[in-house]
C-alpha cells in the first residue's frame, strides 16, 4: 500500500503535490462497515464501500459508496481499482473472483487463501484438524443414511451445517433423529452437509486477534458469549471466572489459527467451552459482534485495529480501559422509530453507549447495540440489558 | 424535534411506515464538524454539514453536504430546512440570519441570542460584567488617546482584540505603549477594539460544560490548556494540582454562564488562573479544541454531548475513564503527508490514538491531534509530545 508506506515529497514533486490518503475498501454495506466509518475518519483514512443498496447501514455514513453486488465480478474490478486494499464485511464474496482480483495485483485482505477457511466450513474443518485444533468430531455427509453412521459415533443430536453461506444461526439445524434429515437435506438444497457432535457446553466463548501481512499479532481478552437461536445477545468481556490457563490457552489457539491459515486484519474464534476444554466452533475473518464492545472497552476498538491490520500498520493496544465491558445487541422488536427510546435510556442511565445501525426493523434482526463499561459485569449486564429492552420497545404499552 | 421525541407508530401510520432519524444540521465543515459524525453514526442520528468547499474537512466524510457560504442567507435557509435543528462548528455567522431562521421557525442550537456572546466580545464582556463573574479589566477603545486612558487604570502592555471575528490567536494584539495603537487599528480595519488588561497568569484552564433546551447541564472537569501565540499546543485533564475550591469554582463559573446566557449545546469557557483566582477569557458555544480528549478520555465525548444537547435528549456522563488524559495538537510542519508517520508512532506507543483532519498541511495550521489516556499525566505528555512531533514530521531527515 504505496499511500502508507509512502514516497517522500521531493519524489512525488514537491511539498505542494496533492497528498492522497490511505483507501480502505470494503465489501458489504452492513454495520460492520459502518462500524469502520468512525475510526476511519478519525486516523484520517478514506473507507469505501461496496454495498448492494444505497440505504444500506454503511452505504449511509459513507461517502462514495459503490452500489453493487459482491458476485459481480465487474462491480468488484471497479471498487479494487479506487481502493489501496480490498477487506470485507462479510464472507460471501466468491473465492474465485477474489483470487482473480489478487492476481491482477489488488492487495486483497484477508487473502482467498485464508479467507475462504471462513468460507466453507468444511475445509475450515479439515484445515483445523491438520494444525491440531481441536473441534467438535465431524464429517462431511451426503444423505440419511450418511448422517445416521456418523451420529453411530458421535450421538444424536447431530448438528447439521451447509458449507457455504450461514451466518447468525441460518443455515444450521440440529437434528434429533434420522427421519429429520430428509427435511434438512431439502431444506439446505445443496448436495453435501457438514455434520458435527451436538456438544454440551459449558459456555460459549469467543476470542479476537488481529494479525498483519507483516505477521504481527495482538489477542484481545477472551469474551464470553450469550447465543439464542445461533444469534449472539450478550458479549461478557472478559469471560467472567474464566481460569488463566483456559483464557491463554483460547488466544493461543486463535494466535495459531491466524498464522496457519494466513488471515490478516480481525480474526474472530468462536469456541465451545466444555468441561475437558476448549472446542473451535467457527471462525470469521473480520470485525465481529463478538467485539462490539471494543469500541468503548479496549484501547484500540475492533474496528480500528481492522483497518490498521490490513493497511499494514503496527497494532494498537487490545487492553481493557475498565475491568469490565458488557454489550447487549439490539434485535427488532416492536418499536420501528429506535431513536424514540433515547430519552428513556440516556435519562436512566448517563453511562449507557448506545448504538444504532440506521437499518429497518425487523423482528429478530439485529439493529443495535447498546455497551457498558465498568468495574461490576453483573451490575453493567443489568443495566444494559434493561437498556436494551427500553430501544427495542418491550416497555411499550 | 419531532424525530426525536416522536409520534407513536400508530399515529404515523403503521409499523413499516419509514423512519427518518433526527438531523442535526453543522454549519461549518471543518475538523469540528468532522469529529461530530463518528458519534452520529454511533447513534444512529443523521448528521448533515454546510461547508464552503466539497473538500472541507467534515464535507470529505458526511455524505450530502451542502455546499455554501455561511454568510448567504439563502444557504442558511435551504440547509436549515432539510435539519430538524442547526448547530455551528464556528461562531460566523451573521446574528441577523441566524434570527430570521428562527423566526421562520427553525430550532437554532445555541440560539441567536446567546451565541452573540461568543461572537461579540465586547457584548460578551458587559454581559459577564453584569451576571457577575471576574472578567480582565477592559474596556471599548476607539483610537491611540483612548487606549493609553485605559492604559492608565489597565497598565501596559495592552491587549487589543477585535470585537468579532478572531479565533487561534487571530485579531489579537498585545501593545506594549501608545505608539502601536494605531499599527493595530489599521490592520483591524474596524472603527472600534476591546481594550483589556494583560493578564499575568500562572496558567490557563478550560471549562467545558453542556446544556440542553430543558435546562439540564453536565461540567467536564477542568482542563490546563497551554497555549502558544494563542493557539492551543496541549491540554491536560484534569489540570494538574488544581486545588478542588478552584475546580469546583471554575466549573459552577462555566455553569452559570451557560445558564444566564441561555446556551444550548457545548458552552467552553476559557480561563486565566492567577494568584487571585480565576478570570473569563473567553467563551466558545460549540465543541472546542479544550475537548478533545474527552473523545477516549471520558465516557461521553463532547461531540456525543453537543448531538444530545442540541437534540434536547438526555445528556451522558461526563466524568474521566481513567486519572489523566493528554491531548496534544499536531500543528502544520514540515511533511505533507501525515499517514506517513504513522508506521512509526504507532510502533512505538500501541495506546496512542492519531486523529487527522484531512485537511492540507500548512506551517501552523490544526491538521490534527494526538491523545493519550493513564494514570500518569507526565508520562503521557512525554509520549504524546514526542508522536505529535513525529507525526508532524520534525524528525524527517
Amino acid at each position: 500500500v504505496t499511500a502508507v508506506t509512502g514516497t517522500t515529497d521531493r519524489e512525488a514533486g514537491g511539498e505542494d503535490a496533492p497528498r492522497r490518503a490511505p483507501v480502505v475498501g470494503m465489501v458489504g454495506g452492513g454495520q460492520l462497515a459502518r462500524m469502520s466509518q468512525p475510526p476511519a475518519i478519525e486516523l484520517g483514512i478514506t473507507l469505501r464501500v461496496l454495498a448492494e443498496r444505497a440505504d444500506d447501514s454503511a452505504a449511509q455514513v459513507v461517502p462514495g459508496t459503490l452500489i453493487g453486488s459482491h458476485t459481480d465480478l465487474a462491480a468488484l474490478r471497479a471498487f479494487a481499482a479506487e481502493c489501496d486494499v480490498v477487506t470485507f464485511d462479510h464472507e460471501h464474496v466468491p473465492t474465485d473472483h477474489l483470487e482473480l482480483l489478487e492476481r491482477e495485483g489488488h492487495p486483497v485482505r484477508p487473502g482467498p487463501a485464508a479467507l475462504v477457511h471462513a468460507q466453507d466450513k468444511a475445509l475450515m474443518r479439515k484445515r483445523l484438524a491438520a494444525i491440531g485444533m481441536p473441534c467438535p468430531l465431524n464429517r462431511v455427509v451426503a444423505d440419511a443414511r450418511e448422517v445416521a453412521a456418523f451420529a453411530e459415533e458421535a450421538g444424536w443430536p447431530v448438528v447439521l451445517k451447509t458449507p457455504r453461506g450461514g451466518y447468525d444461526g441460518k443455515c444450521v439445524w440440529v437434528v434429533e433423529h434420522e427421519a429429520g434429515v430428509d427435511v434438512v437435506f431439502k431444506e439446505a438444497g445443496v448436495e453435501v452437509l457438514l455434520g458435527e457432535a451436538y456438544v454440551s457446553f459449558e459456555r460459549e466463548l469467543a476470542v479476537q486477534v488481529a494479525r498483519s501481512p507483516l505477521g504481527q499479532a495482538v489477542a484481545y481478552p477472551v469474551v464470553e458469549t450469550v447465543q439464542v437461536d445461533g444469534v449472539c445477545r450478550e458479549v461478557l468481556a472478559p469471560a467472567p471466572g474464566l481460569e488463566t490457563g483456559m483464557a491463554v490457552a483460547a488466544q493461543h489457539a486463535a494466535l495459531t489459527i491466524a498464522h496457519e491459515l494466513g488471515v490478516t486484519g480481525m480474526l474472530a474464534v468462536e469456541m465451545f467451552q466444555t468441561s475437558d476444554g476448549i472446542l473451535v466452533n467457527e471462525l470469521a475473518m473480520r470485525p465481529h459482534n463478538s467485539g462490539h464492545w471494543t469500541i468503548e472497552g479496549a484501547v484500540t476498538s475492533q474496528f480500528e485495529q481492522h483497518l490498521r491490520a490490513v493497511l499494514d500498520l503496527p497494532l494498537g493496544s487490545p487492553r481493557l480501559v475498565a475491568p469490565s465491558a458488557v454489550m447487549i445487541n439490539i434485535l427488532g422488536g416492536r418499536r420501528s422509530d429506535l431513536t424514540s427510546g433515547f430519552v428513556h435510556v440516556m435519562a436512566k442511565d448517563p453511562e449507557l453507549h448506545v448504538h444504532l445501525y440506521g437499518k429497518s426493523v425487523r423482528p429478530g434482526r439485529k439493529v443495535g447495540h447498546v455497551t457498558l463499561v465498568g468495574d461490576d459485569v453483573d451490575d453493567l449486564r443489568e443495566r444494559a440489558r434493561d437498556a436494551a429492552a427500553h430501544v427495542r420497545g418491550d416497555h411499550d404499552e
